[in-house]
């Protein structure tokens, strides 16, 4: 095994194939394209989709990759940073827990973007896809808690590091310029939680396969960096709170994969409030509409997310989507959660939700892990119901995958559904990569 | 005052103008300007240079900004990107050591693309690079030695809030916008000191450069980011070991400056081994040749260098300019520390030159401040003299002026440093900004 994290993780880019993975685990990275494509093409019409595509339309250049709204394709680079971004607005795309953060919004854009640029077939997008995937979780879990909690947002940070990968195998660097692509990227890599709720957040997306591409093409002319960036003494880590731990986040890497454990998201809101809702919407389906009359309702949730999405009385629709409080009102309720349209700024105006909200207290409770929770309810007559939800539980890959085609239905209409479903499942075994194409039309 | 950093600096860049300055503080502004050109000209066929030059001229895109080196213009963000890293691949150009960094590498080239690409005229630009100059010492100062010392590198992180205020100004946005800006770069800026001695480092002015230009453009569009992403709780200064003072780096701004404490590097290397250069070079000057065979050397140099430029036994020319030792014996044997050819592999292969340096120790002091050096010299007849040097020492902006020049003589010619010297000299009086195209013929 080669020495050093840097070296392994650029020993894995070079060598990994698809091919070798289970069927499953094949679906589920297919699943990661359909639910990315759908939710990319729903949200092309959000403001800040908008204000970056003007941006790279402006600026526009060599017609290398597809931007999705724009007629014109522009630079591999460019391209990623629009489609990075445009992917994470409606915050309606898959998440992982070793990454932290959201999974194919920092990556797919990369390989989406360098796939079309270089002329790749449908095997090697799908094999740098899970490349890119599978350095992020591993990275991400290297980070840790730590880094998330100090106040990074590894969607940003672990992302980058995952679509330079995508894009060193992409660009077929061999190990030493892997090396200086992962070496570039610890010292462009950045995005901080604190711009929960503005603009920023999707950007970050954005950033994470704009920096990827970037690294990987520099290496590609020659760049020399520090290919132990990442975890030298004041590299990535060392600077960025990372936790450090060396070994376990790396054990297995090539052998055990844990990039399919992504979870895709079925409610329109910050992946922190999902247990909640999961788990109200439990109580209500026993209790029935009288559910919406609770006297209080207790959330108890793991502490980090205090800091993520507990807006304790939101007034538009983006804070909606990161308030504990409003999104269990409104699954008590009965809202659809599932719904781009449920979080507005009218419901967070809305006289019952607010007074059903008021009723929510959010505690902490060390002990749960970070994507379980525990609602208590207590009805008129003073009976307590309880649920608890665990995230972690596993879902079978096909199920999964006939929910997401809902969600995709629901979001761009069926007929676009199902040209992307069929574009997607015949990615590896086209001769010719044709999404980009595909999304092209679609986003027109 | 304006509530807050991020809307105090907003103010001022709204309302600055560099009319309010003194002669010797336009001055010192302008020689910034002559510095860097003559500086980024020489460094234009750099590796690193020609290889972002390759990248960017790969993209192409509307050609809004003149990038040196290349015949075609590019968009005004590619261009910053590109000019930044040319401008510091020698290292050669100006710092501050408020800012913690290298200045004018980072701001300048925002500005020259902006101007251009927006047609501001020469007064505009010289308001908008004072205004880049002026915070980044401010934002470098407030977050100060801890950051540095925790890993960042100033010229790119407390650069990129520079470029992005100067470009802010060049696209006269309001207050309000500013404050978009500045936190828009916030969660964007970044830059690690783990990459000294690699491309890395020139590559951070560029970044800080382009991320300025960047974030300015995209707030022009409408971008909504946390204003006070600079300096709220898990903001850029809270996540990046800033030490957060937030009174004193900000006192009068507006009305009193600190941009004008710029350093000139008049040594092919590091600035933090210049102090111990010229006490050596003083002390040479009184023994004569004979300082060549000192029994030893004693350097005393303040602690935070010994990260940066303490590289014991250099084998390439890029580490003999981050190494106390062999920039110590090159300053005892005479070898000429302002041209750049001195600093080359074969120096550091020079026997006669590795003798010396294995005879020189470095010391730290803590009472040193951070631009003051002690060197102490045993002669041959056991004699020990000493001589102490503080960079710190003010001196005369019209004698600085007239070294400058010489040096960009020495570094691009006499016809073109007087081109460049008459262009810079009548900036804020010409009607047009002409030092783009001057700089693309002189770059050619």
């Amino acid at each position: 095994m080669a020495d050093g994290i840097t070296a392994q993780l650029a020993e894995f880019i070079c060598s990994f194939e698809s091919r070798l993975l289970s069927p499953d685990q094949i679906l589920t990275a297919k699943s990661c394209i359909l639910d990315w494509s759908a939710v990319a093409l729903a949200g092309r019409d959000e403001p800040v989709s908008r204000i970056v595509r003007e941006m790279a339309s402006s600026e526009g250049g060599t017609p290398e990759a597809m931007v999705i709204g724009l007629a014109d394709r522009l630079p591999a680079r460019t391209a990623a940073l629009s489609n990075g971004t445009t992917s994470h607005a409606l915050d309606y795309d898959d998440t992982h827990f070793d990454h932290i953060g959201h999974s194919s919004v920092g990556i797919f854009p990369a390989v989406l973007a360098l796939g079309e640029a270089l002329g790749r077939d449908g095997r090697e997008v799908l094999d740098a896809f899970v490349i890119g995937l599978e350095v992020a979780c591993r990275v991400g879990r290297y980070l840790g808690n730590g880094h998330y909690r100090h106040g990074f947002h590894q969607t940003a940070t672990a992302g980058a590091f995952g679509a330079a990968a995508a894009s060193a195998r992409l660009l077929r660097l061999d190990e030493e310029r892997c090396g200086h692509t992962l070496g570039l990227v610890s010292t462009r890599a950045s995005g901080l939680k604190s711009q929960f709720g503005t603009m920023g957040k999707p950007f970050h997306a954005g950033l994470a396969a704009s920096n990827g591409v970037e690294a990987a093409k520099l290496a590609s002319l020659g760049f020399i960096s520090n290919p132990q960036g990442l975890e030298c003494v004041q590299g990535f880590a060392d600077t960025h709170a990372g936790e450090g731990d060396a070994q376990t986040p790396f054990d297995g890497l090539g052998q055990t994969f844990r990039f399919d454990r992504v979870q895709f998201k079925h409610h329109a809101c910050c992946h922190g409030t999902h247990a909640p809702i999961d788990a109200l919407k439990a109580l209500r389906s026993k209790i029935g509409p009288e559910a919406a009359q609770a006297r209080s309702i207790v959330l108890r949730v793991h502490p980090q997310w205090l800091r993520v999405c507990n807006i304790l009385s939101p007034a538009t629709g983006l804070e909606a989507k990161f308030s504990f409080r409003l999104t269990s009102a409104m699954a008590l309720a009965g809202r659809d959660t599932a719904a781009l349209e449920t979080f507005c700024d009218a419901a967070c105006a809305d006289p019952d939700l607010a007074q059903l909200r008021d009723r929510v207290t959010v505690e902490t409770d060390d002990a749960l892990g970070s994507i379980e929770a525990l609602a208590i309810v207590e009805l008129p007559d003073g009976r307590h119901l309880e649920h608890h939800c665990d995230l972690a539980e596993p879902v079978d890959a096909a199920l999964t995958r006939t929910r997401l085609v809902e969600k995709a239905e629901a979001l761009i209409g069926h007929p676009a559904a199902a040209t992307l479903l069929e574009t997607v499942d015949t990615l590896d075994t086209s001769e010719r990569f044709t999404l980009p194409d595909v999304l092209a039309s679609l986003g027109a």
